[in-house]
């Protein structure tokens, strides 16, 4: 008890610290939490507090018995796009066929026609309120993949609108390239040269920008194949980008193999994955990103595995997946509640996923993800009386603040 | 034209009226919409505004194109108790039987017992954040029923804090008694008894007291069967109150026809409904409110009979059915969505769920549910581009503004 230059001091908190090995939750008998700098600098008791001389300046917060847990994680969103589904939505409910709907210019390409169309302004004047309304879930990091632009300059528009967001927001945004998400109209019946293009240029390209902290791609038929998939994931392996995969979402492709044998950071979706990409997910470290947003939108009945994720331990993060496609959500408590109702995972489950396994997915754990000494001060204050209730309850998000890098936000 | 003592017009808005029988959403050509008082007076076009001299007083107020629908309605709530049911619902999710979290003190009783533990002040405090999650929401009335009291003291406590959250918050609460919600735990085994006293003194002394706006029960073999709901409603039908039912959620006991063929305003859950029911119903004019959140929530899987329903023209209205055990929910733009998953309603069925049929679902057509001059003001202004975001967004409120009773609220 030597550092007493701290900035904060919350006393009179709940702990849900999510290190793993412990109580539920990691919780701790611990009340009180200081932060220095944009750092979490002691975790330590009442009673302790009581020893130590604090600068004038540090600010002593009573959180009267709230809980406190780490800064949510939300590690697989598509929030960066134009225009909106709406329409479509209500065409399919009124009963009309996909086909019709394609031809009227529905689907993933009315996106990605309007993520082009849409300058970085009107790109950012669209995404900001569901950044804005993802924050007020108690988000302190978010991924963005591009994806509805298809070409060079469009993917770097929308990694570039990602990164702006991250900057003028109180938010870490983790952007990652998803390039071969869709196949562009422009190379309809080569997806092979598509994909030539995504690892020739679109990728060394955004990369050279420093707009690429990981490499994504979509495996599945109406995709792109695994053959494809595994000639970028060689391209991001000689660039030393990360990589993370949606895999195993509609049908077995094997792509969470695929994934783990080039140690991705995470497969996402999951739907249909075997005991044999759950293993190979084992032994890589890969973390399981399961979307109960995309489930319940798309109406899937196939369950993703997750007694054998228990017990191959495979780390299950959830998240958002916020698209205006499949799962136009932005609320992690309501993602946290279908995880529970669809999927059966438990309260603590379901907040390990948004928190410690969500950083794992991005590479983050070293950094956030729990609440430890050393790690940033990304933090979530609430008006509950259990940690079970940011689960129970259907998508309220009973925040009282939000602090990111040590800054009350 | 000669009536310009307005207190508000609105400019450069799209209306959603919701008026039935001319263009989807009730949409009109007309772009503006007066208030004075607390009610709309004046529904027309910017052309014909420009030969009105207004009074200096009156505010101009352009919505830069952005829609106005009713304020929303939520038909049936329980919005109003004590404590919570997170840790019986993580107790489920760890698997606990519903035996050992019954004897741990879960259920429905646990509810009532914490609901009769609190004070008036405890409950008001417990209940007012989820009322302003409502309000955020868009709602301008929403309905509240007692039923966790089930004694004469406990039911108008319920009342009385409902009235009270009318009386404090803007918007307009109406009461309903639902003393037959569940047996208390000293009328065990006996139904008939509790019955009786829920007839004879509990009933008549709410309502004696101006606290009971609708008399509802909860019609199911594991509340109350169909002939002591019967009871109930020639007592209502005495004191000259209108009714509402608890129907075919579990199982049918043909309780939605008991409730029509009494002038029911409503029957609601109706998973179990059948073509007989449906066709009292729409013989009588009783609505059918559906609860898709509780559908959810307790993963059931029988659909309700929208076809039937569609087919007979019984009006279709959405609530929220806000409740600890089977319906944490307060968002009805949740709902909406929900609805258009699961129950494969269109944008625009949801969004008259949530307004007109959720008026008449109350009784309160002649007032509320539409924007028709001569209509309470309850508007609500959206940030969106087209009525069927409602729905289509899982859970978000794009609410701009909320008027209620002519006043921004």
């Amino acid at each position: 008890m030597h550092d007493i230059s701290w900035d904060t001091v919350f006393t009179n908190v709940r702990l849900a610290t999510m290190v793993t090995g412990g109580e539920a939750y990691g919780q701790t008998t611990a009340d009180c939490l200081a932060i220095e700098g944009d750092r979490i600098v002691w975790i330590g008791r009442q009673a302790d507090l009581a020893t130590v001389s604090l600068h004038d300046s540090c600010d002593v917060v009573d959180l009267e018995g709230r809980w406190m847990t780490p800064g949510l994680v939300d590690c697989h969103t598509h929030l960066v796009y134009g225009g909106n589904r709406a329409e479509e939505f209500e065409m399919a409910l009124n009963g009309l066929s996909y086909e019709e709907i394609a031809k009227r210019g529905g689907g993933i390409i009315s996106t990605v026609n309007a993520t082009r169309d849409a300058s970085e302004e009107e790109l950012i004047k669209a995404s900001t309120p569901r950044l804005l309304e993802s924050l007020k879930g108690g988000v302190t990091t978010l991924e963005i993949k591009s994806g509805y632009g298809l070409d060079v300059e469009d993917e770097i528009k929308m990694l570039e609108v990602a990164k702006h967001l991250g900057e003028e927001n109180p938010v870490r945004v983790q952007k990652t390239f998803l390039g071969a998400h869709a196949l562009p109209p422009e190379f309809k019946e080569d997806s092979d040269g598509y994909m030539a293009k995504v690892c020739q240029t679109m990728l060394p390209t955004a990369h050279a920008l420093g707009l690429v902290d990981a490499v994504d791609a979509f495996c599945e038929k109406i995709a792109f194949s695994a053959e494809q998939v595994r000639i970028l994931f060689k391209k991001a392996d000689e660039l030393n980008i990360p990589i993370k995969l949606h895999a195993e979402q509609l049908s077995n492709l094997h792509g969470a193999e695929l994934a783990a044998n080039f140690q991705a950071l995470s497969a996402d979706h999951l739907e249909y994955l075997d005991e044999a990409g759950v293993k190979a997910m084992a032994k890589s470290g890969t973390v399981a990103v399961l979307l109960p947003g995309a489930f319940y939108f798309l109406r899937e009945t196939k369950l993703p595995p997750l007694d054998l994720l228990r017990q191959h331990k495979v780390p299950i993060a959830l998240a958002t997946d916020c698209n205006p496609g499949s799962s136009p959500v932005t609320s992690p408590q309501l993602v946290m509640n279908m995880a529970a109702i669809f999927f059966r995972m438990t309260p603590e489950e379901a907040l390990a996923g948004f928190t410690r396994n969500g950083a794992e997915a991005l590479g983050l754990l070293d950094q956030i993800g729990t609440l430890e000494t050393g790690k940033q001060a990304d933090l979530a204050i609430w008006n509950i009386d259990h940690p079970a209730e940011l689960t129970y309850r259907v998508g309220s998000a009973p925040l009282y603040k939000r602090y990111f890098a040590g800054q009350a936000a």
